[in-house]
């Protein structure tokens, strides 16, 4: 079941961010700065949106989306995380269909999903170009030096 | 003279960016969202560096950058705009070089400038363009339908 995150959620959230071990240290704080921002302003004044997806009460995954600022409805897909214990079993899928579906609600017109170009990112682009995202622009050395900035995107309407 | 620009200068940075024509009234208000920003916080706290070119004390133009999160002396520059009436004397191309040379010296290792595809934005891309920056990427209707996202780099190492 997917549902928009309640403040009880927080510690799963933070919990699956740091079990991913793709996620750097920066990364995983990154996503506790972001939910601190979401519950204390909540989604409209932070700017954030978090959904998680349940399987017999406990938290399997999260999505964390919101508008980017200067666009005509144009959002960012700032996280997805899927705890590695459920991997392969359509969560992260799932989730991005609800984020679809919510962003879409709310007029949304373009999702913009942002990924690295090195190697061990392979299956998140394998990911987003397996649920149709489109490879739209690399920016090389973006992140560091031989790592890549990957953007896909998504037009909702 | 180009110098890191102090309080006092606020409302000519302001009055700036009010008066290009190419600026919308949320972006504007985004420059000065980041001025307020950078006043209250200082530039590290901020994340935001304001330089100003100044002709007998009269500021001409200004340049805004910061480092981007997540990266590895990745910065952006957020904004640059001159005086409509100090235009075609090199002063923009004179704030460039100074941001780029801050932003080496803090370690800087790639400078990202981000700007719109739209016929209107032509002679922005023909400046940046002019002083060697690549246009590294595209990503189509990113600001509104038919309003590309033009994405600039310069390595500074």
């Amino acid at each position: 079941m997917i549902t928009k995150a309640e403040e009880a959620d927080g510690p799963a959230i933070n919990h699956i961010a740091a079990s991913i071990d793709l996620f750097s240290p920066e990364e995983v704080k990154c996503v506790a700065e972001l939910w601190r921002e979401f519950t204390q302003k909540g989604p409209e004044a932070s700017g954030y949106s978090f959904l998680i997806l349940k399987e017999d009460g406990v938290v399997k995954g999260f999505a964390c989306f919101g508008p980017r600022s200067l666009t005509q409805s144009t959002f960012d897909l700032y996280w997805i995380a899927v705890d590695p214990k459920a991997k392969r079993n359509g969560v992260g899928r799932a989730l991005m269909e609800q984020v679809e579906k919510e962003v879409a609600g709310v007029g949304g017109r373009l999702l913009i999903a942002e990924t690295s170009g090195q190697e061990k990112y392979a299956p998140t682009r394998a990911f987003y170009e397996g649920i149709g995202y489109c490879r739209e622009a690399t920016v090389r050395d973006f992140y560091a030096p031989g790592d890549d900035l990957v953007i896909y995107t998504h037009p909702l309407l």
